[in-house]
């Protein structure tokens, strides 16, 4: 997954306290009155470890460590996994997007189908994947996203025909004119009266951007109105098309060689659809210096106990080998499959780096924000380190991901060690 | 579908305005001045028609009407669409558990895997639905949901043992307690020492309200979990369950005979999964008093032109028969399949409601909030209105919707009038 989020959250917990109407509320629920004077005067004061945001991650890997007092570290469980499952989520989904559209532009068209406000933060973690713009305006003006758009069908059903509401916004917007070419025929109206405005646009020393096909089969389409267009000397408009895509069609469009310059995506982008959710998880693993277990009916669920680093192995050629999962300063050479401790690996030969740094210190920020620019380009370049046999789609290749040896020993002796407690009682 | 999100978006537009910053933002973006001071002095001033909230809303039915200006009813087109798309997503997810769930409780336990701020309006959606409570403190305080929760996992593993939890646990929620049992090992472990403070509260005149099973297979732990608590004389003790819930593993465990009293839901509640998005359009259907009309590649995007109304017809035993839908003002008594008119439908016999209603006029609402409490009561007596074939899971009976022949008459004349534009030229 591409980790998103974190600058959000870390500016949720230097901005979380509990106001008065707040504590009304744990008032009338019952709550008492030292608890409520606890929060009155409480902020956040703890200490955050945490991946870069915009690295890649593989399965059962700690992405984010906090030290605090059990109550502020409990108090922030729903806040942390509400924000970062939910923009790595769509960062992931973004990148794997980005992965299929190649150069094309990729706008986040999403806004009207998103699940509520998170829309917004959808928008955001679009642009950490890898999408250019977006037209959800309110999110463009807080996180500083690039805000485009095209034409709606009812601008132009909101005239007597096409060509005239075509005419009428090439002079509102003629320096960004995009044609939305479906709303009567695309072929024998939309772009015919294109072609018509594009030209009479010329000769007032204009350029028409683009058009728009959102329905029919896009690539029967675009390749249609791509010779209309070079056909009438109009080689510079672009083809933009949307109506229900995602990684697997925008692939599957350029495998076909549909002439496509730009891909407006949804409602797949912004719910992360088919995968509406990522399951992370934050577990308490360590309480007064001594590593902490939770074990589980469903074999998954049990955890790795204690504080722990995580090291990116690379080889030669600065690819991504395998990732190691060890108990905090404890770095070994030989990582072992964690449900398997037959298999190993040596991993001497290979360069280390260590992937979780400070963020946070006494609920302060330790480094500056980062523009969504720089998130992206950490991705982008991460993602190019990740050989392709891991990034294809159908059955990808498993990543290795390895856990030291004295971390699975204390997992053994502490399972083995509850285990004992409840059997002999 | 159960409508949902209504009151919301009614309050949102009685909001809506654009403040300093948004007006700094277009201007940026290069909007010319007379569009920024219409927007300075901006407010939505058009009529809403609607359902009530929390009606039964089928395929292809008007769920509501704007009329204003061409601007307001165009500006707040993402809006309405967000807002309604996924409450009402949300409301017919949690509907499909309460039918599942009988009379069991249902808590909504999904705020850490919401799509973000999503959660919020997640939270209201399922109670329209039928859930009981919520988990998300934040959600209950501002649509005065009721709040509830059981106990975390890093409460257990914060103390020496799990007795020493549950006693400390019981201490501090006397009036409310309810056990995790699978931290280590639950027939083993979990439920023993929920039995043994349970003694010990009854000791002290208080009850254990209940213990929650998280992992393993539900339906065989909450039977041997059953019989433990009840060998103990502890009948009274409920049984709550949580782990990747929905309306098909609650219906499976009641179809069981799992002794569950309570369901906590997560993801697959507050995301819709596995539906992420519901798809819901807003066009424009009439202009200047005239109806409007958009025809696309795809047969389902075609709309039903100009300004609509829609009756539920309802037979002797107040059982939903078939919906109508006609142009505002011409109601029939014959109802055609919208896609096949040969296949048509009497109505006469029938009691016909029309369900639009005005909402809003000139930009104010026309009734009081109602409670969420209402809608739910409203939404349930409507649900059990329709015959159950229609709200099977699989292969559910089609319900019929219709449309009137003068409708039908007007759309197929204006492709018509739109084709010969086209094929003329």
């Amino acid at each position: 997954m591409v980790f998103a989020g974190l600058s959000d959250l870390l500016q949720s917990l230097e901005a979380l306290k509990f106001d008065d109407s707040d504590l009304e509320f744990l008032k009338e629920a019952g709550f008492d009155k030292t608890f409520l004077s606890y929060l009155e005067s409480f902020r956040f004061s703890g200490e955050v470890e945490a991946m870069r945001e915009g690295e890649i991650v593989f399965p059962g890997e700690p992405v984010l460590l906090v030290r605090g007092n059990i109550i502020e570290a409990q108090l922030i469980e729903s806040l942390l996994l509400n924000i970062l499952n939910f923009q790595s989520l769509i960062a992931t989904k973004a990148a794997r997007m980005r992965q299929s559209a190649g150069d094309c532009t990729l706008i986040d068209f999403g806004l009207r189908r998103a699940q509520g406000l998170g829309s917004i933060h959808a928008s955001r973690a679009a642009v950490i994947g890898g999408f250019d713009s977006t037209s959800h305006t309110f999110g463009a003006k807080l996180y500083d996203i690039k805000s485009t758009g095209t034409q709606a069908h009812s601008w132009i059903e909101s005239f007597q025909d096409e060509l005239e509401a075509f005419r009428a916004y090439a002079k509102a917007f003629p320096n960004n004119c995009f044609f939305l070419v479906d709303t009567y025929n695309t072929l024998r109206s939309g772009v015919p009266n294109a072609i018509t405005v594009a030209k009479e646009m010329e000769e007032n020393g204009q350029k028409l951007r683009g058009i728009r096909l959102d329905s029919g089969d896009l690539s029967y389409l675009s390749k249609k109105s791509r010779k209309m267009l070079d056909t009438a000397g109009l080689g510079y408009v672009q083809i933009a098309v949307s109506n229900q895509l995602d990684e697997h069609i925008i692939k599957s469009l350029r495998e076909q060689d549909s002439p496509i310059d730009v891909f407006g995506v949804g409602t797949s982008l912004v719910t992360g659809k088919t995968d509406a959710a990522l399951d992370g998880v934050y577990k308490l693993s360590s309480f007064d210096g001594v590593p902490r277990l939770k074990i589980s009916d469903n074999k998954e669920k049990t955890i790795l106990p204690g504080q722990k680093s995580v090291y990116r192995f690379t080889d030669g050629d600065n690819c991504f080998v395998a990732d190691g999962i060890f108990t905090q300063g404890e770095k070994e050479n030989r990582i072992h499959h964690p449900a398997d401790q037959q298999k190993h690996m040596e991993t001497s030969s290979l360069t280390g780096e260590a992937l979780l740094k400070v963020q946070m210190e006494n609920g302060k920020r330790s480094h500056p924000v980062e523009s969504l620019e720089n998130i992206y380009s950490f991705s982008k370049s991460r993602l190019h380190q990740l050989p392709p046999e891991h990034k294809r789609f159908e059955n990808p290749h498993e990543y290795k991901i390895g856990v030291g040896e004295k971390l699975l020993q204390l997992r053994s002796t502490m399972i083995e060690n509850i285990r004992n407690k409840f059997t002999s009682q």
